[in-house]
């Protein structure tokens, strides 16, 4: 019997254990959402942030996990194996949230990595190797764009000072955050940034809709979609809007909205397959009787198809230029993945660990950006999702049931032994 | 001879002192233009306001005029008449600016008000009605919309609470603005709000090309034409930009581009003469990886002619109910102001003077909105325009020469003799 079917050990995940954490968890930063629902905003590097990850750390500390923290604040949890000097297992997600996010996307992957290793440890299981339970910082972009910075950093696809100069609404620089946050850090054990795991497995809700239609407990994700983003800026003349005549104008919201009907047209999929948001905007000087001068707007443009995110990512800015009338552009990409593929050995064991349980599954790739991208490169990578309803994600409607979450911990702790004693 | 001609009262109104009275203005939120002109950015009920106000005050107070307040916060300095029971003759204009302004809108009619009042101090000359210059609070509603709010509430056509609840950018409401700005001027003179005035003439630069372009100094304004101003909440629901499917998005930015294409198409004008802007753009949450669930947008409408402006602006919320593709639609109009047209007894004074000195003038309707709309139903109104380069306004590259300023305080001063003479 492999350790993976191993009954005690898919008894010691608690299903309300599990539950009751990220009800405590929600309650750091929560807000309600239009329909009612609980939702939770929680920004990367803010003092409600690092009150989340003290809760979290208490937890590891009450299991006896080693804490440490590296440069960029990603933050580790070490469960030891029998070779403490074997390449780790590493397994986690992010805590922080969307502005208006609910209370799974991200957190969820932490402890119920967290609830894994517990069982582990609970039900006597040994592994060869250790498992690392990490909490990536800034997954969400929300607060400093782009996200994944923590797992970037990491994988050392950017060094951890690339993003130094960005800034959020306020003017607070992610250094100037950073510097604040490993100050308020400073009691926890530091470790390099960067390692060289065995395996990275991430669980997450699926922020879809295909296995709560679909009817299955578990998603083996079979890779990720590619992402292109981008900054528009159009740059005009502020003029008296009672006065000037509108032939004569450099309105930059005019611009700005020929561009995105440009786009709207660029990107018309049939198939319904490609992604194409725009979900930021700042004018200025942005009052209601003035011309506007600037007009600066985000775009995010995912495919699975590499051709296709490639082809149509390049002609953003042909695109736009053609389309804007008399203020000037200046388009920026500020973030380029192409798809990914998971590895064999990680879809592998989740696979078989749902199968060795019973659960239904179902191959499928994810729309959504990971943390999980980063690893690819680093070792051999998959993902855990499981259902949410009705694929509603970056939303207080946000939800997944306690048996739902606790199937997906089961499979997750299964897995885990499995590549861990490899 | 009448008094309007008196060359004394002409000789005494000082270039160089009102120039240098408003480059010393100009230093308060003095700001650089894209193009490194000196603008100016001074919010009304700010402490830059307050500053600006007290400056204001000291060289009405040195000539020996009488400074009030009322309740809204509107600055009356008062040169006594003859008879001081005879309705008196009003004149001024702003002094808040736009966020990316200016040096001359607003501030000069007011600082154009005080030179010609004291030019006809200096020159001896009598006048048998008092003359008061005024500087209304919150012209621009660039901090709180709408405009024009401390001439609304001088008119009774609002009452100086109707815009208590109305926020700024930071969450302050004007209420809270208005109370703190009132106790930091608690040891002026207090007057009750209102009054019925003999007549009210305003100074402004033309913040259009045609007197520029026609080569003329003074523009006899004949009236102002029709505003009609509407906030449009559009409302979606959230959703992850890289999961949800496009189609079955709800997506505000999206519905807010279909109904400003929709809104362009209605206001569609070959003859140039409608002006229809989108000056100020909130999106919610606002993030580049999230769709978004509001989009709130203003809509500035304005055209001379009374019945386009109601037709026109009846149709903008069927439009943007008819554009919108899944979200709902709040259209709230928060102004509507029908064209109004000025009174022979102030404009033939302005026309009178002009021609008196052997300025060009030109008779022309007002593109902007000013606070003497909301004079026309309460006394005898009309307003004097002078040219401003390349009809350039709410911009910091707004200019006026001294000597084209100089020309219209001359103009001021001889018709406000004229008219507190009658």
């Amino acid at each position: 019997m492999s350790a993976s079917t191993a009954p005690n050990l898919i008894a010691a995940v608690s299903e309300a254990r599990q539950w009751d954490r990220l009800m405590e968890l929600a309650k750091l930063g929560a807000i309600t959402g239009t329909d009612g629902s609980p939702g939770v905003n929680r920004a990367c590097l803010t003092p409600l942030d690092r009150e989340a990850r003290r809760l979290v750390i208490s937890w590891a500390e009450g299991l006896g996990l080693a804490v440490s923290v590296d440069e960029i604040g990603n933050l580790f949890l070490r469960h030891e194996g029998t070779d403490p000097a074997a390449a780790p297992v590493l397994t986690g997600s992010h805590m922080d949230t969307q502005p208006n996010g609910g209370r799974f996307d991200g957190i969820w992957g932490v402890i119920a990595a967290l609830e894994a290793v517990q069982a582990i440890r609970e039900a006597g299981v040994q592994t060869v190797r250790p498992i690392e339970v990490v909490a990536w910082t800034n997954e969400e972009g929300g607060r400093f764009a782009p996200g994944c910075m923590g797992s970037m950093a990491y994988a050392h696809y950017k060094p951890a000072t690339a993003w130094d100069a960005v800034a959020d609404h306020e003017g607070v620089t992610f250094r100037q955050a950073l510097d604040e946050h490993r100050k308020a850090e400073a009691d926890l054990s530091h470790r390099p940034l960067g390692g060289k795991p065995f395996a990275y497995l991430e669980a997450h809700i699926e922020q879809g809709p295909r296995l709560e239609a679909e009817g299955k407990d578990i998603g083996v994700v079979t890779g990720i979609q590619g992402s292109r983003w981008f900054i528009v800026e159009v740059r005009g003349e502020t003029a008296h809007a009672g006065t000037s005549p509108v032939s004569t104008r450099r309105d930059a919201v005019q611009d700005m909205v020929r561009a995105i009907n440009a786009l709207n047209a660029l990107m018309t999929d049939p198939t319904d397959v490609l992604r194409f948001t725009v979900g930021q905007i700042e004018v200025m000087p942005n009052t209601s009787n003035t011309v506007a001068d600037v007009a600066r707007f985000t775009i995010d443009f995912r495919h699975p198809d590499k051709e296709l995110l490639i082809a149509n990512g390049d002609a953003i800015e042909p695109t736009i230029r053609s389309a804007v009338k008399s203020c000037d552009v200046t388009v920026t990409e500020r973030f380029h993945a192409l798809p990914v593929e998971f590895d064999p050995l990680v879809t592998d064991a989740v696979q078989a660990a749902a199968d060795a349980q019973g659960l239904a599954s179902l191959a499928l790739p994810s729309g959504a950006f990971h943390d999980a991208q980063f690893m690819v490169p680093l070792c051999p990578t998959g993902m855990i999702f499981v259902p949410c309803r009705k694929g509603v994600s970056h939303n207080p409607a946000e939800y997944s049931t306690p048996g739902q979450l606790a199937a997906g911990a089961r499979v997750l702790a299964a897995a885990l032994v499995d590549l861990a004693n490899r």
